[in-house]
């Protein structure tokens, strides 16, 4: 069976409840649920996972190596000077697509660099959370070995 | 029925012959071909078109307002300057999804801006030419009025 | 007779449709139409021609060194990129007036340059559509050998 | 009756005597006799004022609210960097329109930026001191509720 | 009641130990004694914490929304980078204001630049432990719904 | 008796009048008034000066070290630039405070930097006119030599 | 028969018409005519194309790969910002060389970097229209086999 | 007896495993087992300790002070942008030799600069896993008085 | 007879009293008498003026091309951003040479630019309160047309 | 009779023996050979000069002025940074022509700019050892007074 | 038997005599000596060569290869623009140590940048005269094979 | 006897010859010749030297310390890059005077910013040959004791 991890970084616990006008009114709990289930239709289980420390996330990707397909990553705000995450990502073999709810380029400048977007292998960015599903499916198709 | 604009930039004729490394081996036609029963196959009609021109592009974009409801867009080279392009996306309420078949960001330095993602309503890329097929859903599920 | 040539570059035939609250409510036929009024009262001639085409712009700019006596342009977006074009104003002897609807001062970061203005004549901006009015007796002023 | 004041900053009661091949032969007596009654022609009071003090020319502005309907500002040097003017500008109501009688984006880099001209009411440049001229035609325009 | 709290970042809890010609000699024990005591006399009530890690600061300004009426903050270098922390701080309500003990601007460069100080409600620098006294008398004043 | 001076920079001669939405509604006149009374309760004469005119505040900071124990300085946009004014702190022994009504570090880019904060003895800033209250606490707690 | 071909980019049409001082006297007909008959000379077939539009000489470069052995091409101006057509000579096998007739290092900074370079075979700058004749011994050097 | 402090920071977990051209294939524990008996040939004790946490290298940091002589520090990716790290080893007296495994000169542009270099007693760079027996030998250097 | 103005910018009224570890301990009015008793034993008349105002010394410059034959000016902290001052002297024929007591290129960052140095004759920099005398008898050669 | 320097900079001594898929297998003395022969069946007599030291090279350029009609130089890495070359290029009459044997502008960054382009005659860049014989011509060009 | 080079760059002759608070109080000489005795116990036969001159050391590395099985080379100021001495590194298979005597980077900003250090086999800094011996030792590691 | 060093750095052999509307039309015999005399009238004696290369320039200021009691240097253009030569300067007790003819702030922008400044004592700039002259008093001045 194939096996997904869903990381979400920091402040995304806030999902919901923070600034809805940008991030919607989707809580973390609710998302996790949803993509679960849509996970689950499309055979593939789905591991949820937050923190709001860098160590935790570079452990969690360490570990996904020997435990996970694949791993839909949305690195919150660490997506611009975390490169102790980017060390992580390229330290390993799973493959990681990076998702950002709102459309990054469109907000402040500090927002508009990721720095970990050159070792991923794609970004989803600005298509609130659907996409996060559009994650799955690109994962899927990977691990499934189509596309490109 | 819902209608989308399948928009390739410049080069993107070339696709399956330049670079395929970068770009893959499925050539434009294919791909539009592909896509075009992909689309088929969610009830949405998809007209394809490219060119090396820039004024050419701006024209379809205005044209689009009226004939589309969204539109998958390549850019190309155009994505690093062209703010012609640019105004012609924030110039029509058609929502544009920017998608890049190779992970710009993994690239040369001249390459990790478009100038138009802050226009547009959001961006796939580095997933191949898969990218284009989780776009079309992306404008579905905008189309109708679900996500985010 | 004196003759000018009102050039108007990409997107400006989306004007009085896009973005109202920046360009107003003119369309750019209304524009034409009035301008070349204006003019006629002055006793001068306007040819108008807006083109989403670099390479159109740049020919009608190499006709005019034979055609007309001074050239209205505003180059849109061309303004912050087009050195192609900046080299045809430098190539004709044919004065230029760069005209500018909004105040692209206080607008976005990369509409504050313009690769065109050091070989205009000089620049109008900000004044709305009366913008292209003033350009046109400034344009007078110069053929009648005045000012300065 | 309309009511303009018009502004002029460090070093233009040089006007006519300094570099005569960029700034013309017309002294500043003479430039502004030459606008009042050509103001008065239209119907409009000009009031004239030249300072090399960047304070006394904020005072100026800071009095224009209650006193002008308008003001034609050639800033001289402060254009490049008296922040302390420009926020005097955004102080009052009275709209601004900066008038620079040469080319300023033909000539050396500092002279490139304004800093003032993200809260003018627009700008023209490298017109002669026909731009002035041309300013007075913009504060009509505007204060009788015509134009963009 | 009013209720404060009070959050140290990293390298705080070496206050008194550390370069003492910077930071004076006043233990982080101390400091926190003192305020307490102070914070008292205006009939308010301060927690108190410091910490290492980004994480645990991240977390206490999540629960601080529901906790607290204010926060004084002072993140230490994490004042520079930390854009997460930057993120929490914009998702709640609860107001921020940022303190330094020693005046940033007079030291290295890369202490110039808060990346915090756009979503806190203000900042009081350089005026050594006394600084935080002031922070505790302006968000009584924020609170009491005076000032500004 | 403790002596402090209150200087104001360009443009707070329009405080309550100007942009109410970022300054407030208290007039200068009112706010001199407040604080006068404010610092009394303290046992401290406060003397107040504005000016639009970088030299004038020049000759006040001169004049200070004869005859004030501090300086709370507003120096509006002169914090960005004036560099003379800089020297003028920087040539006398009495403490200066730099305050700022507004946050400035979440305005305009231009005002993110102070030239003076280097040697300014600490700054208070975004907290509206209550930044002013607490300057003078401020100084007094440095003048009677406790804190840091 | 060996085959190249000569492309030469906006403005270019008015060579011997546009600034005699920078380009000479030659038109752009007796360019042609020369470079041909110089080739033919070395047993080479010259085709000859000039255009104002970046998506013309795309196609002309896309359709190189089946019709020559090489191109000789002056950008014009296109040499510092089409990223377009430098995908475009990426993505054929058939060697470029960029020829400038003028010294582009010795003229305005815009003008010093080329956007192009990094993909052509190599650049002949500075000399002249002898530039060109010297683009086709080097063709004709590496197609034969020689050099290096 | 001499005493020091081997430090490892994140993702150094997975030295052996991770990029094995880059970082060799002697794993972590193997390194530290290696250098605790080469120490102990020198008669100094080594104590071990890998975080992939910010705030727990900082606390590791701070004990060193009473506990060891000296730290042989290889801070991974947070060499590039802890200013916390930075502080912390600012805020000790004990000396911090800065170790990296590859050149990170010949790497990517990020990895360039260290912000910790600064306030640590040297570098030992792109030495392989021998550069942290350098370290051990330059620290026992420094705490015998010799050297320099 | 040889007529000379001596011009002191901002805070140079402080001399002797200001840094002195800096600019010595020789005040404004010694150095002005020294000064002018050394241009007297050259047959020159030295006229001494110093002000904190940019204004009154664009004044002073301005009255100078009728008056005198030659400007010694030390612009304090002008220096480095009056490009009010500089188009002054560019509106002159009298020569000025620019004259700094410290040597700038030792301070800080912001002293080692002078925006005024391109439209001076020539600058004399760090030789202490002798710069001055130097600065006289390079005008007396200037004016007595040796040299060079 | 004609007569050519032929310059040669730093490490090219080491020709044919450093980084052959570079720089090719031809040895700095069979160029020579090469050359000189080549030069010689068009009439030319060609000196040819190495060195790794900079004065040198100045020297040879300094002397050239009276010996030869012209110089084919590559600077080798002097071309990033040597200023007192292009001063010494600036100081003689002769024509100099840069050469470059690698496409420099596709290789490290620091290799894209030449510190001498702006004072030769014009630059060959990337056409291997083929460029000097180019340079040769385009010398025999220049004197003879064709081209352009 | 193994020979090493230890090559000094300019002003290191005048070590010990030269600011000694940075480099310490022994000579050239006796470092010379000390080193060559070092590397005797090691079996290792150290040659010793000082230039001032950039193109002696070029010189010198050539020679390297045939002669040497190791550089210990300390550039002095030629760290930060001697590209030439940069590509004579690249042009030896010889493998160089960069040594720098104290802290580069905690000095002026431009000694924070090393153009040798990208070809350079490892760097070893701030370690006083002991980074030579350390340096020593890493060749000698790396010429038998061990480490990494 | 007081004794100074003339050191005359890259092309400065060529003065009088080279571009004489920069530099003059003295050559360097000639000039030599009258600053000896100059100094000699000043009971001081002069030795001259110039050269084109940075290690004999180096050599000459090592050995002065020991053998004059001043340096008058014009270092060519090695004042923009020769960080060697800034390192010899900061090497030794003799002052040095840096010394430019032409006005190095009115041409190109690499001329702008000298590396030797900071460590020299002092800079005369833009007086022509007249500045060896003044510098030659400055160094008496030093010498003497008196200044500043």
């Amino acid at each position: 069976m194939v096996r997904f991890l869903l990381l979400n970084g920091p402040n995304l616990n806030r999902l919901g409840m923070r600034e809805p006008h940008i991030y919607g009114h989707t809580t973390l709990a609710q998302l996790e649920k949803q993509l679960t289930e849509f996970a689950s239709e499309y055979g593939a289980e789905l591991t949820c996972y937050q923190s709001n420390y860098e160590g935790a996330l570079i452990d969690q990707i360490h570990r996904a190596e020997s435990l996970y397909d694949g791993i839909i990553f949305n690195p919150g705000a660490f997506t611009h000077y975390s490169y102790a995450l980017r060390d992580a990502i390229a330290s390993v073999q799973t493959p990681v697509i990076e998702v950002h709810i709102s459309n990054i380029h469109a907000r402040e400048a500090f927002r508009h660099q990721s720095v970990l977007a050159p070792v991923t292998a794609g970004q989803i960015v600005g298509l609130g959370i659907n996409g996060y599903r559009l994650a799955i499916l690109a994962l899927l198709d990977m691990v499934e070995g189509k596309g490109k």
